[in-house]
């Protein structure tokens, strides 16, 4: 391998932070290596939407001058960092993954750009993103469908929405990247892409300056190579301690008996099964539970989402721009026409209902854990298929559950327990626990392992 | 008048506060005077749904044996009041309203009424209500119209939703009694029955305990006799200091200059204008504004309330009780069957703009001011007769726009200047001034003069 396709980030952001101070790389010196790889890589793999390099090089020179000046600004300092395009970033054009104009709904930079660039992050670019964010495969006909690193002979779905953000995380093409999770959209990628994924509890991180798909629902969350990474940056974010991995013994883990382990491909379940057993024999209590509730997401998820989206829009631009919208988006969203408002309502009110009673369900449980995905990444062109693509649609079958439930979750990477293709556990904690979710995600890690990064040899330009 | 007719409230809360720990009157003297005044009035009046005279007794001798025990529960301690029927109070029954059984939607007894009686107020019954606390005018067909007590020759509307207790309050059959204000349901009967209401700052009297018409836009208030009592109220359910009155020289209120003084009757008219001239002459600055998204409440309000009460109630099960339901209001709940999910959506993000815009317009303003409500108090009777209902149904026009504001708001009764029949000048101030809207009030008041108690012969058994 080339001494400029160097990843340094493979071992996660706190290597690189002690690296930097140590003088043994430079911001400019990993921008460039990302630019490098995306240079080399991303023909292929199409995460990125627009890069800019020349801003990410100026940035980079401007940390390294501050650092060199005593001036350190945190763990995140001279990362580059992917931004989903859906989140407004200053001086780059924002798609929200569409045709159709709506960047005023999108509004302008937002808190959560603002207090990554304040701690140093560098954006080098704006990842892909199904069209509105509404879609769990990854797949986007209106502006492309990235391709999942794990795999360079057949195109594999990427996972979505947060499609970009996951492909070029994987890839080392930056050191982590932004997504946003309305229904799954961050734990799914991180998942079919080997990565780990943090869901954050609904408002703990302001949402201004990011497309709304759902404002019941919304949420943002970083695509990273472990659960440390996420853990520093959820505490620059939301300004609290960085959180310490947990004991785990004595951690008592609920597994839902019912609902998220049917139906679950051999390589899935197997992989599942022995991170269980890794996780049992370190000392995490596992106690079967059951979560009758959760299948109601299949009902309350097209009651919310879709005429929350329709309503952004106007059913008036939604119609003019359908026939350039990818059309599987399209049609999920257009159900939001035939929504009526006590429908909606009532979607609503039993969602509020549904946090009450999840709440309970966690008596006596530090966490629920579940696959994050019933079946490892497809093939794109399966989906062609109806039946392929009503499997694919259950891509958030698992996800779901915990925004309904208004949870924080995570999904950790287990491929490396033996399976050719990624596969991640979710983890779910209650309402607001994030710091607590990271803390277990990373007891967890330090059992299973952090994820292992594609070969990207056959991406090569 | 006989002994037993005697109001101890005439003069508000405080007067009586002070005679009690002088001795001068006992609680139980007052709840007493509030029953016999119940059983002298009530029959015509029907301010009441169910009263319960003797827990109040018992209530009542307790509380003097606190005080006299050495016990002081502040100012509301040992005053009778009126509970609007669409709020729980534990061991009455609730109708809501209605003939349709929906207490389990109200839920048990709330905080508000919790606090109020820690506080030592004594709830002598509950008060009725339009249905489902959606309609304007006071009439309910399905459990009864309370009697304006105005007019004792002819049933005039009291003003709703919170028509009893409003009736109850300006009859003097209780200290100050609770209500809520949807779309103007504590202003609107405060107005009509010539007293003093204040519509609370969404979110800032907790609503627990209280049936749902409309999360987005439910608050509870109280009707009082001036807006003292209604300083003291707000400062016990909130646990901050008593508001004082403001200083009037220097005061600049805006007087729009659209929509609200439109179509007013003559005797409206001329009342308020010389209300404000007293204002004026006082050293309160009229500045003229404009507000033209006042009538932005006509296409909100439909797109947001119904849809909201059908889905507490059921399509099924408003369809069941409808043909029990007062027919106006059950048509207007059965517009919320035909809104669409979009559409109510798209009020509701018009509404959150709205709120910034309202807010803006206050720039360099202490409040707005308008009449309350357009007209006089009808007679019910006119009501039948199509184009009367229609100027009816325009009682809310001036109230609803704090409601899709989110402002606070009060009515300050002002037919001492010289109207035959109730009318009432409405301040509206910013989200969460409810501290400085009551202080302005009782600045207002001092020049204004409390309202006048009603002359209750007539209605005598």
């Amino acid at each position: 391998m080339s001494k400029t396709l160097k990843d340094y980030f493979e071992h996660g952001i706190a290597a690189y932070a002690q690296d930097l101070r140590e003088g043994k790389v430079t911001a400019v010196a990993a921008v460039k290596a990302c630019l490098a790889r995306i240079e080399a890589y991303d023909g292929k793999l199409g995460a990125f939407m627009v890069v800019d390099g020349e801003r990410a090089l100026k940035a980079a020179k401007a940390i390294d001058a501050l650092l060199a000046s005593g001036v350190d600004l945190g763990p995140l300092m001279g990362v580059p960092i992917g931004v989903k395009d859906i989140i407004a970033l200053d001086g780059l054009p924002i798609t929200n993954g569409s045709k159709m104009k709506s960047e005023h709904l999108t509004g302008p930079e937002g808190t959560i750009m603002q207090r990554l660039k304040a701690a140093g992050c560098i954006p080098i670019g704006k990842t892909k993103t199904v069209e509105f964010a509404l879609g769990a495969t990854g797949v986007n006909e209106a502006r492309g469908t990235p391709w999942n690193p794990w795999d360079a002979n057949t195109h594999r779905i990427p996972g979505g929405s947060s499609s970009g953000s996951a492909v070029a995380t994987a890839a080392g093409l930056c050191g982590f990247a932004l997504g946003t999770d309305t229904g799954g959209s961050v734990r799914i990628p991180a998942c079919f892409t080997g990565l780990f994924g943090h869901k954050t509890t609904v408002g703990l991180w302001p949402t201004d300056g990011v497309f709304p798909l759902s404002p019941t629902l919304d949420s943002i969350g970083p695509l990273t190579r472990n659960a440390g990474d996420a853990a520093l940056i959820h505490a620059v974010i939301t300004g609290q301690d960085i959180p310490m991995p947990a004991r785990l013994e004595g951690l008592r883990l609920g597994r839902p008996t019912n609902y998220f382990f049917e139906d679950l491909d051999d390589q899935v379940a197997g992989t599942v099964e022995s991170a269980i057993v890794a996780l049992s024999a370190a000392g995490v209590e596992i106690v079967d539970i059951e979560i009758p509730e959760a299948a109601e997401r299949a009902r309350l998820f097209p009651a919310i989402v879709p005429p929350e989206l329709i309503a952004r829009l106007t059913p008036d631009g939604f119609n003019k721009a359908r026939p350039k919208m990818d059309p599987v988006t399209a049609d999920r969203a257009a159900h939001g026409l035939e929504v009526s408002a006590v429908e909606h309502l009532a979607a609503q009110y039993r969602r509020v209902e549904l946090e009450r009673i999840a709440d309970a369900r966690f008596a006596g449980l530090d966490g629920w854990i579940s696959p994050t995905c019933p079946f490892v990444p497809m093939p794109v062109e399966n989906l062609k298929h109806p039946e392929e693509a009503a499997r694919g649609s259950l891509s958030s079958r698992n996800t779901q559950p915990a925004n309904i439930f208004r949870l924080c979750s995570s999904s950790l990477p287990i491929h490396q327990f033996g399976a050719a293709l990624p596969v991640g556990l979710q983890l779910m904690c209650p309402n607001g626990d994030d710091a607590r979710l990271l803390s277990i995600s990373m007891a967890m890690e330090s059992v299973l392992g952090a994820g292992k990064a594609p070969d990207m040899s056959g991406f090569r330009k």
